[in-house]
């Protein structure tokens, strides 16, 4: 972690919770034309730069079907960020916000979640817009965008006393 | 694992990817009406049953601000899922499917994401709708739904330029 990575006035930090913990297994990379923090986004967009999504090439079956999904939620590690910090102080104006209440890629679990638009598949790697994280980053999960995803399987009970 | 855990007809397993791992610190579970996979949703409904988001107290700071949200995406991990199927035949019809094409909760980072309506916060715990996991599951993240959300920090450059 660099000097940009120290808290600012007012955060706080705290230890990992220990409910307990799991193994994420990357199953590739985001490549992206930012090269650092500042040159990324706060938030990708849909029409912004064509970017890359590698998936391990022992994995590209999984990708099987995905051209029928105009949007995709996708799933990273932000390798870079602290994990610590229970509040912090976006605005730098002294106005502390809980970790939870913000997108800050600073956060105890630190996934980013993008929803992107897939414009094609080559083998193992997916192109799409609206990634906003440095090239290199880690892919975690890739998933049909939920707004746009019927399950294939039949409704259960349960979809049914749950309206 | 159980019985219902084996893979069907046509659907093929590997090792993890490779390209390195991560560890998950558990921020809580989830409490829901579900005590079986069989009772749960496929998806869950924003006017679904009433259920908990219980963090760990000593990150309960985490949460300041969060009222101000009505959806949150709610990141958990399935922990009884399987993660070495490649392809899926979701709809027990051979028709197989990348696993990475389905929301299904087998997938190599079983981690599931949801779009709940909040409904109050008492201290700890966050009272949200939309839930479809089982009772128990561990919970990764909490942030403010995407749509919703306006970053409180100033735009960038690389913001304007992403249009």
């Amino acid at each position: 972690m660099d000097k940009a990575d120290d808290p600012r006035p007012g955060e706080t930090r705290r230890d990992p919770p220990r409910i307990g913990e799991a193994v994420v297994h990357f199953i590739g990379r985001c490549r992206t034309p930012y090269a650092t923090r500042a040159d990324c986004p706060r938030q990708g967009a849909l029409d912004g730069p064509l970017c890359r999504l590698e998936i391990d090439p022992d994995w590209a079956d999984a990708l099987d079907g995905i051209e029928r999904f105009a949007r995709l939620d996708v799933l990273y590690w932000l390798d870079r960020s602290r994990r610590d910090l229970v509040t912090q102080n976006p605005g730098k104006d002294g106005a502390l916000r809980g970790t939870f209440s913000l997108r800050s890629p600073v956060r105890p679990n630190p996934i980013g979640l993008a929803r992107v638009a897939l414009e094609r598949r080559e083998g193992a790697v997916l192109f799409v817009r609206g990634l906003d994280c440095i090239d290199g980053t880690p892919l975690v999960d890739i998933k049909p965008e939920r707004c746009a995803y019927t399950p294939l399987a039949p409704a259960k009970a349960a979809d049914r006393a749950d309206g």
